[in-house]
């Protein structure tokens, strides 16, 4: 197995280093190929490391950064004025090709903002996705993509996010041939907007493509899809709706769990199991969600990442490096662009 | 109190008359001022009536309809070739103002065409919207509008049910100044496409709306606003991964509890719970959504209707008839667009 490299933002998020050096440290035992880099302010770094006896770790490297995107920052202005940062550190480590993958739990518009910039997309692709894994009700993944790195609506953009998602969907879960949606109002061929019929139209006629029509949102979680496509509005909307879902019940269940002692110990036996189910519905808390379409790997973990999300989000970036998910996203949208200009 | 009188689709939804005409009978019970017109086959309304002793009810009149729009129907052929079915019937008995209101729990498209074609939109408004209320944490409502009667981007159509739901909330709600928020993929004002910025522009600049900025998926049910606004794509994504989210919790639930006896007890005890919690969340399960714009009040209850289902959008029918919801609507239109104009 070869080794991989990996450049993590540990400044980003709400805790910043102090769930990311611990993640980082548990991942370097788990794979004895990893080599991480660690980006940001050395002093903090190496204090945490001191204090889990991990400052001389042959392959957990320090990279000083004077900067941190805040999380409230404009992606513009972090773009212009941040490039000391730990952020822009870590994607420069990619682009430099020291590293394989890039990991951060920082602020999603500057990491896309920076990322795309810094990395640039792949030949032919034209705009890069936000995509992730949810459940479904079958203990199998679907994609979701794009969460939400662009808002515009072009059924050539969607096309591709479909390309890209189907190589995601087999290179990192083995999926042979995903079925491939589109996610829309109705299933009926009439339902939808001029760029999604055309979206669709484009998916039927391309062979590499297991195109199964289109999807609602009730079918995100059912299975009929491995991969399911929209704009990035609509999917931040769904799975920010789906976040809002979460907490509602969660807040309904305490709030019942105060009416008796019994109801007391029934929410007490069964919220945690249905914060677990959550956080895995909640992909980016989950096992982070992945930026596609660019010319390196880009794993977001969530803004209040814990260790062990942040320790996912390392996980997916390994298996993302191994399987060379961007070289492969490359050969299947050149594959597909040559066919049809056939 | 004056007489109100609806008519009632019998035949739409899964299980036709026999959810319809048992929620008939409870409503007539309940308001002594009701009347309900029963459009259907007038033989099946007949022996569910016989079968209940309500066959000579003074308040309940059959109006026989040879045909029934299927739930699968193309919109466009319900329009054309459904001359003579129950959905129709009971549209044209608010359109000859021999009813205040139609509730129907069939197709929802099929119902969204003739309703637009027969009732006609009022004088200044676009478009209809389809809008219902969602629980907020707080056990407060949330009005979510368009849910799906149109999928056009629009500023002056997100306006216009920006206007309707504000209306609505404080009609039926009693809300004296609806707070109303644009759904967005961002709470910054850099978000968002160029619609939704002149909407939120408009919006900003009306008086007469208490406008309080962009809103997020999560916060549907947060309680940050009385009325949130978007185009009716997102707002039927995000209502279909609302049930979505539902099931799959369910599912979860009753996977778990064949674990053990324990389990299986608390599952038990949390199930029902849980699955009230989740029909008030899809509201057409729970109230009803009602199409608003239109010269007539409909109200379209789920395809899978229960008699409770049926009987709960008869409560909000009657509610939005007493209102005169519809009045109000043109009012509140006609005085912002002499705004606009001044």
């Amino acid at each position: 197995m070869r080794d991989i490299r990996i450049a993590l933002d540990v400044m980003g998020g709400d805790y910043g280093p102090r769930s990311a050096i611990p993640a980082a440290i548990k991942a370097v035992d788990k794979y004895p190929h990893l080599h991480l880099y660690l980006c940001g302010h050395s002093q903090s770094i190496h204090s945490l490391l001191n204090k889990q006896n991990a400052l001389s770790h042959p392959r957990l490297t320090i990279v000083h950064a004077e900067q941190v995107v805040n999380q409230d920052e404009r992606p513009d202005l972090a773009l212009r004025r941040k490039t000391q940062s730990s952020m822009r550190k870590a994607l420069e480590l990619v682009e430099q090709e020291q590293a394989d993958a890039c990991v951060s739990a920082g602020n999603t518009g500057a990491l896309l903002a920076m990322a795309r910039y810094i990395l640039k997309t792949l030949p032919g692709v034209k705009r890069p996705a936000l995509v992730s894994a949810l459940p479904t009700y079958e203990d199998e993944k679907v994609y979701l993509l794009d969460l939400g790195a662009n808002i515009h609506q072009c059924s050539d953009t969607l096309f591709q996010f479909a390309v890209m998602g189907s190589v995601i969907a087999r290179e990192v879960e083995q999926i042979e041939h995903p079925r491939v949606a589109l996610l829309n109002v109705g299933s009926e061929e009439i339902k939808g907007g001029d760029h999604l019929k055309a979206a669709a139209q484009q998916l039927q006629e391309c062979e590499d493509i297991n195109y199964v029509g289109f999807a609602e949102g009730n079918d995100i979680f059912s299975g009929k899809a491995d991969v399911i496509v929209c704009d990035g509005f609509v999917g931040n909307v769904a799975l920010k709706t789906i976040e809002g879902v979460a907490k509602l019940i969660i807040s309904k269940i305490k709030a019942s769990s105060e009416q008796s002692f019994i109801s007391k110990l029934l929410a007490g036996l069964l919220l945690p199991g249905i914060k677990t189910l959550f956080s895995r519905m909640n992909p980016d808390h989950y096992n982070g969600a992945s930026l596609v379409g660019l010319r390196g790997i880009v794993v977001k973990s969530h803004g209040n990442a814990s260790t062990r999300a942040f320790y996912s989000a390392i996980k997916e970036a390994v298996k993302e490096a191994q399987r060379q998910v961007p070289h492969k996203i490359k050969d299947k949208v050149e594959q597909v662009l040559n066919e049809e200009n056939k």
